[in-house]
């Protein structure tokens, strides 16, 4: 599944308006029904962030592999789901389910937290707040964007030891490293560098610029934002709801960075040339 | 961070054990101390899987960006942690916190459930069970396996038209392709792939392979082992906990995979030629 998003394709001299296609990112909410004697009881169990398609497959997966469904009556027979909701599908056992309810419960506090449950994600992160980002500030050549990941490589001790580590760094408007970490999780690679910034009294970065290695899905983007810093770089693509949470928030948002060039699909003017 | 593990080098006609260096994946447990009368509480807040080595960095990022940390007094004068246990770090928040306590507390359910907590994640898989895998099959040649990313590529509707997504597919011995699905999520795919065979009531897949586009971190073997499947096959790199987790439940991992070859890193009897 993918969405249509308006892209600046930027080249030494050249910008280029084109239509694009990005990768699809929406939340979906997991239901368990258990029936009883007044009808059901509905518990939501989990919210993950998915690309939209084949959402009972991924329900029913999720349940099995994380042991909240394994009764192997139900693996033979099969269980039936149903969709309340555009973004929710419930499965339902049943009625001789005996599940541990107690274990439900636990994971249903689990995604109670999340902050994304009965909210779209994007508002979520609006609620919890984060600093405000400079209007037309920083404003970054090309020539120096593209020569960040060059920059960030060398840096990186381990990349090429193991071959299978993902990168976060933070470079100020000039292209100076301030920051490097490395992760087998996206996430924590940016948990990382944040925090490493968050130690020296750093936060808000709000003339900072992010490069991750990989690609820019929500969760990297809600966190970049959250660190005030104002534009992010990635070496692959973005998601939907990447680009709806920047746009929102007027953040810069770069993808598919290499040595000749890159694409910008929002606040395109923070990049310059 | 890396960790030594004996490695198969597979070339058609061509067995080599070589030395290679796996990407260090391990459970951190990060914790929140509220200091009062009696001294401190002490509330576990998260377990994440991660690349140990700048741990305090990691978990002082993934508690602002959560918004678990976020009084600006603390974001300028940092705070301390603690390493009381070797994966684990202790932050420690001001005697005059004033932290919602509650908020921390539905955090803290969030992760007791997650099965690592208190446990090595490796024992917590065997704790869960999962179906018995075959001892000696299947065997699948060599020159099978490397055609597998082909078949699954060809069999991806999406994946060039974002150039983004993950994809996870469940070959039959034979090869021949029984499901693929895409998703922004690594981890989703795979939970979408053995929510087909649920489905399909084909669990477990005892003869199967799984095969995944990006690399095999832990969660991957988990789900694959979860659905009773014998061969995990991934076009990048496997985690150290991976192969431990692998290693221990008899497992084949499979890496590095490319057309004219591959890296076998446990039970490499299921691999022939």
């Amino acid at each position: 599944m993918w969405k249509p998003w308006p892209v600046t394709g930027l080249r030494p001299g050249r910008r280029e308006r084109q239509e694009d296609a990005v990768i699809a990112e929406e939340p979906l909410e997991i239901q368990i029904a258990l029936p009883n004697a007044e009808g059901a009881e509905v518990l939501p169990v989990a919210v993950t962030m998915r690309t939209p398609g084949d959402d009972e497959d991924l329900a029913l997966g999720f349940l099995y592999t994380e042991g909240l469904i394994d009764d192997p009556r139900w693996i033979r027979a099969g269980l039936s789901s149903e969709r309340p909701a555009p973004h929710t599908v419930r499965v339902v056992l049943p009625p001789d389910h005996g599940i541990d309810r107690q274990r439900l419960t636990r994971h249903f506090y689990m995604t109670s937290s999340c902050g994304v449950c009965g909210k779209a994600a994007v508002e979520a992160v609006f609620v919890q707040g984060y600093p405000p980002l400079p209007e037309d500030e920083p404003v970054i050549p090309l020539s120096l964007l593209v020569d960040l990941p060059r920059r960030m490589r060398e840096a990186q001790r381990l990349f090429h030891r193991t071959g299978g580590l993902h990168a976060a760094a933070i470079f100020d408007p000039a292209g100076e490293l301030l920051w490097v970490r490395e992760d087998v999780g996206r996430h924590n690679a940016v948990d990382k560098v944040i925090g490493a910034a968050l130690r020296a009294g750093r936060i808000p970065l709000s003339h900072a610029i992010m490069l991750v290695s990989g690609r820019a899905g929500f969760e990297i983007a809600q966190k970049t934002l959250r660190a005030g810093i104002p534009i992010l770089a990635a070496l692959g693509a973005p998601s939907s709801l990447t680009l709806e949470l920047a746009h929102a928030a007027g953040m810069t948002v770069v993808g598919f960075l290499r040595p000749e060039g890159a694409n910008v699909y929002t606040a395109p003017w923070r990049i310059a040339g």
